[in-house]
């Protein structure tokens, strides 16, 4: 896309979102813990409660597309987006409210679909919608999801707690959700069946609650974010949430099989959808030296691998990525980014 | 449009509303105070206070035009229509997310303007934002706000309470907001000044956050909306929540010189505004006889004319118009309907 100084095109998503955040200044009510700037706003409910509220509008033809999708998927990634933003913080779902800008030509069937999926979704969790808004438009289907959750105030884990000599982890594996869309984009709803998996990652992702509230209440971990820009993307969150710099090392990074023959297929680097492709929904978190044990143990009581892929630097170390031979590369925050990607 | 029985379009926005009421089967939670089907839903925090919480899409060209409303505006209505939800509630408002579908080539002095103007109205009730999330679209601007407001339960006032017998009244007047619409549309900004003060109130609700608490907490409403769908489907609303009938007298709904005179000049029947037209962010509520000492204090209090315009009637009395001539017509909820009208 052409850049043009004079449209929002020419700052990006993040430059928007710093944009407003100068503009919205936190900290004029003592009741808000956390702004705008991390995955979810906190609100102080009580000496030792907290509600937590985001949101995560979806566009269709920019963030799904209603030919490679159920309706039913939809509704639960709708909702799961924004679940795997309460569980970054440590939190856990409660109620959600939905917005849908509809074409009116929209099946009935689709719509029913959606919410169904969106139901199904919450009731994983024992939460429940409690209102929304339904407009007409004359453009692409919208819809904006917004997610409450609680959480206990000293389980709280925002991104801004990472401190040099800190080790990261992540949970699971990267770049499955966006090798599968990779897949969509090019085979269309006939993709060759070895590379089902990650499609569904990209159809049905998981968000990480079990893990992020464990996690969170263990104390052991000193900051958290969960990968939807991409994994460089949401590691330079943390850094500069945090003022730190970072290394990543890439050996350490798992690759599973699948996006690696992805990868092979339509002639990209793993690299492309491991370090820079959004949507994993997976957690990055960061947590001292010390805490390795127990996290090992979280990892063993939710099933999920939890993988030390990297260390916090001092903010004049950059951040870096080492690659197999010990070369280090500025990582550079290439992931998602709306407006100018 | 043509409806199809297979689209949404057949369903329009109450009907898909409905559809959504019975997926959703509130009571989950004995923390749901309100689900869906009011104006915001109500979650109870603790024995004495609730969290109040809604939100409103709006859709360029559906609901606003850029060419006729400033940014500043624009930003303040997306805000209004939201506080007055809360306003109906009875309730506060606190806190705000908002989303955003942007089109890349938006300029970045609208952008700007909008967030200033939701900025400045969320300030005149010591509430803010924080948080919300900024998104490509290939379509219309899309603007999605998620309010928070809070309230004490005793002062919660819902559109349920409604009992035969009561007095039926509006706060200020309506038809201005929907007759400042159609003046826009039909001549744009060049607009002739005398119809300034309904183009004004199209352009920049103001929601009736002190008339609204002021009532609530004087326990002399039996129930209560803000007329965002006009003021005959906003009445079938508390009809219909309420499980009552209700007659309006005709001649006692304020009209004013400027939508009468926006009526003639359109050639279109005051009652097109008055009765269907939506927007108007004013309070209909409902209260005992007795009650009419009571909320005539508090007209004073707050400075804003409160009318009585009707009664609610048993179930079986239907919702009628009385005309100026006695004779009772079928009063047709006929406001605003996102994917019928």
């Amino acid at each position: 896309m052409k850049e043009n100084r004079d449209t929002i095109s020419s700052l990006g998503e993040f430059g928007l979102i710093e944009r407003l955040r100068a503009a919205c200044p936190e900290g004029s009510s003592p009741d808000v813990i956390v702004g705008i700037g991390d995955d979810t706003a906190v609100l102080r409910l009580d000496d030792r409660h907290a509600l937590l509220a985001t949101c995560d509008i979806q566009v269709q033809d920019v963030h799904f597309r209603l030919e490679t999708i159920s309706p039913e998927q939809l509704g639960r990634r709708a909702m799961a987006v924004n679940i795997s933003d309460i569980a970054a913080m440590g939190g856990s779902p409660t109620y959600a409210l939905v917005s849908m800008a509809l074409p009116p030509d929209l099946p009935l069937a689709t719509f029913d679909g959606i919410f169904e999926g969106m139901r199904a979704q919450m009731a994983e969790y024992s939460a429940g919608m409690i209102g929304g808004n339904l407009a007409r438009t004359t453009g692409p289907l919208v819809i904006d999801v917004f997610m409450m959750g609680r959480i206990a105030i000293g389980h709280l884990v925002t991104r801004h707690g990472a401190r040099p000599g800190d080790d990261i982890y992540i949970t699971g594996e990267t770049g499955r959700s966006s090798a599968g869309c990779a897949v969509l984009d090019k085979y269309g709803v006939s993709f060759p069946d070895e590379f089902a998996d990650a499609v569904l990652a990209h159809r049905r992702p998981v968000p990480r609650v079990k893990e992020g509230t464990t996690i969170a209440q263990s104390g052991a971990a000193t900051a958290m974010i969960d990968l939807s820009d991409g994994l460089a993307a949401d590691l330079a969150h943390i850094c500069r949430e945090s003022n730190v710099g970072a290394e990543m090392y890439e050996a350490k990074i798992p690759c599973s099989t699948t996006v690696r023959e992805i990868a092979s297929a339509l002639g990209e680097n793993c690299r492309h959808y491991i370090l820079y492709g959004g949507e994993d929904y997976e957690l990055l978190f960061t947590a001292r030296p010390e805490a390795e044990q127990e996290i090992q143990r979280i990892a063993g009581v939710c099933g999920t691998p939890m993988r030390k892929i990297g260390r916090i630097l001092p903010p004049d170390g950059g951040i870096k990525l080492v690659e197999a031979d010990g070369t280090r590369v500025d990582l550079h925050a290439a992931g998602w980014n709306h407006f100018t990607v």
